[in-house]
């Protein structure tokens, strides 16, 4: 019965047992979706559901991010969920295909909140919470996909887990919020076509239907005890093809499934990060200035092409998705960030004529590549005639070629600092990145509370952290 | 496009236009829906979801029926949808499989109750929630219902269909809401493998998540366009045979879709209830006493003896399952109510006796008429010879063999009084036999107050109604 391997591996996992690189891949899961949730609650989407929220009101136990107001744990869940992934920058996990984050976390987090559970509780539940939405996602890709949104269907089982964990949960109460997570999965892509909100709601969902799964079993509401592979449950109903296997293979072994994400960096598509790596890599290395460069040659796999190939893009949100405007901007500014997508650099002159010395070639040896690599060669010639070529097979950010911890602060920075202010930020991130020694996750949201600023900066910071 | 045709019929439905029929049909329904939602909220799933919903708190927005207090609008919806489908005493559309009224209505109350509508809107609620939910359930029927508990999946269509209408959102915010209604549809059979309790859920969260849709789209909060025709839609993903033309077909003219709904008035499955009501018209006709009876033989369809020829129920859940134990009860008391079910007449030698008397045959030609039909012929041979025997077609409570109001006064009252007391529900029904006069929703709701109870009795009843 999966649901009981999968509860007997939630009940066992415990923070002294997990190895410092899983551990350090939960802090940074964690600093990432932060940053991604503080940018996104200034979104329209976020705003909205927040307008709901609190009209519906609740008791305070979890920080709704984008106001610092406490607000019930099953609406902090829904509402943070919501706003991490607008920015469409949150990590993914590649086989998956799910962006477990933004489903797992503002669930764990808003349960965590309510019970005041320690930084270590917190990071048991985020392993655990990947883990098991990232099994129950290769499970069903890709046949699932084509109807449902992994990151809202598959994320409901981890944001149970989550918060099953945190409350403690019995193995029979796991089991059943696993069946009431299953039931209560959804998230079509119909909304696509008409680029419509529910992307964001889906995840939202998928963290409060997990937390209110687990809620219900710790009051005794049962659930079905076979969700997963049930004659009528979840992978029959909604996956074509499916291999179960995957739920349970290597199950309670390194290296647990947080550790196999990916981040994003740059602030564009993915698929234009593996040129946008290289091109950062030879201005760095080689000094190039844009006055040097007199041509340069993407060579990419097909799906890059199909989705990243216009010289012209109209707006700032297509900007993200030209691949020769995001080598223009790794060319000029050494950067692909954020705060590099505004409207002056779309006009800027220096990025149009870069832009238009771009030239794109499928190419099919690394087309063969793809999807299992993510490559790109890029070759720039100077009008002195220097080559200067490099090549990544995978992004930065993938495991294979993770980012540093400094690289996904600077990021958060870039995300939070104008949602929370620079000092606000700085208090979080130096938190977060030493998570497993706070006290009181509780506590340490404090710090975004409207009335708290002067406090924390009057005081030392505020924040309840073991002796070290 | 389907979303705007429902949407325009949504806008256009009005108090004024509905047929008497129709403004019956649907205080009925409601009269009905009440009373299961009273007495299921003393069950054990619904005291579960009532913990949940007091930890998280909230704006008195609407009635927790179950207790009088007010909580929010989502909290109400999701908790009184859940305690209504506990009975399974509540109504059902047998084309569409589905139990509109336990995702329909808690939506349409909790919204009502929200906004102080008066019983004309709430009517109108009702009319265009159970339109959505039966032709969204008719479209998808049968072949979405292997996997999916229809009740759960388009009931949450209806319910957001009914919040929104009640919201008075304007037509691009209906299809919104139907969009984002379907993109949150949930619920799979695989709990009944187990009897699992989330087969409660699936309404609560129907009419929870449809008003979720509803206000989110008040806000501005886009869905999608074409969520059941789309290609990524709800029909293609959870039928794998589906007829589209069904949501459409004569919509907006009479007779309306609550007007097909089917009542059950006994206390037991309803494959029982065609045995039961020519029992019951035999024993009146004729003054039939259990001392009488030599033999009685049952004539009907196949499925109702697969699931309920049990000559030995040995509990008072089974007993409701066991044709015999339902034709005896018949027999000895004229009835075959809530009441009627008890430890009992479980071990009563009398009805002992008489299920010993009962012969059940499956009758080739009453099979081939169901499920069109549900028919049962019931023969009575008494001691002296006599043969009394009678047939029906349709159970009682189906539209083609309306109850009367009185039936369905009487039925509330067995199952209201108790969790409520004998005055509120006197009280209750009276204000829902009369609904087009109340003026407000919220303010009839106040009779289950905590400490209104005084204030009712003392003053003259404390419900405004328009003048007659």
């Amino acid at each position: 019965m999966l649901s009981h391997r999968l509860a007997d591996f939630i009940g066992q996992i415990q923070y002294d047992m997990l190895p410092a690189a899983t551990v350090h891949m939960a802090r940074m899961a964690f600093l990432d979706w932060l940053g991604s949730a503080a940018a996104g609650g200034l979104q329209a989407p976020a705003k909205k559901i927040q307008a709901v929220v609190k009209q519906q009101g609740g008791s305070p136990q979890a920080t709704l991010l984008a106001t610092g107001e406490k607000i019930s744990c099953l609406n902090a869940a829904l509402a943070n969920g919501i706003a991490s992934h607008i920015m469409e920058l949150d990590d993914v996990h590649r086989a998956a295909i799910i962006h477990a984050g933004a489903a797992v976390i503002p669930a764990a987090l808003a349960v965590a909140e309510m019970i005041r559970a320690s930084g270590r509780q917190l990071l048991e539940a985020i392993v655990v919470g990947y883990e098991v939405a990232i099994r129950v996602g290769e499970a069903v890709t890709p046949s699932h996909y084509y109807f449902w949104h992994t990151t809202g269907t598959c994320g409901t089982f981890g944001a149970a887990a989550a918060a099953g964990k945190l409350l403690g949960l019995n193995k029979e109460q796991l089991v059943w919020a696993l069946g009431n997570a299953g039931t209560q999965a959804a998230g079509l892509w119909e909304f696509l076509v008409d680029g419509a909100m529910s992307k964001h709601l889906h995840p939202g969902k998928a963290a409060q239907n997990g937390v209110l799964a687990a809620l219900l079993a710790r009051e005794g509401f049962t659930g079905a005890m076979r969700i997963l592979e049930g004659e009528r449950g979840f992978c029959r109903a909604t996956a074509p093809r499916f291999d179960l296997s995957k739920i349970t293979a290597n199950l309670g072994k390194q290296p647990y499934k947080v550790e196999e994400n990916s981040f994003k960096i740059h602030a564009s598509c993915r698929h234009t990060h593996p040129a946008v790596d290289v091109t950062l890599e030879l201005v760095a290395r080689h000094g190039l200035k844009p006055a040097d460069v007199a041509t340069i040659i993407v060579r990419t796999y097909r799906t890059a092409l199909d989705i990243t190939a216009n010289h012209q893009p109209a707006t700032v949100y297509a900007a993200k998705f030209s691949l020769p405007f995001c080598v223009a901007l790794a060319l000029q500014t050494g950067r692909c960030g954020l705060e590099d997508f505004t409207p002056e650099k779309l006009s800027d002159p220096v990025i149009h004529d870069l832009m238009s010395r771009v030239s794109l070639v499928m190419d099919e040896e690394l087309d063969a590549l793809h999807p299992a690599r993510w490559p790109a060669i890029v070759e720039i010639e100077t009008h002195s005639g220097q080559v200067y070529q490099g090549r990544t097979d995978f992004p930065r950010g993938d495991p294979e070629n993770p980012v540093t911890a400094e690289e996904l602060v600077t990021k958060f920075h870039a995300l939070a600092a104008g949602p929370w202010g620079e000092q606000r930020s700085r208090v979080l991130a130096q938190a977060v990145l030493d998570l497993e020694n706070v006290v009181d996750v509780a506590d340490l949201f404090q710090v975004l509370s409207p009335n708290h600023y002067g406090r924390v900066w009057h005081s030392s910071c505020g924040i309840t952290q073991h002796e070290r």
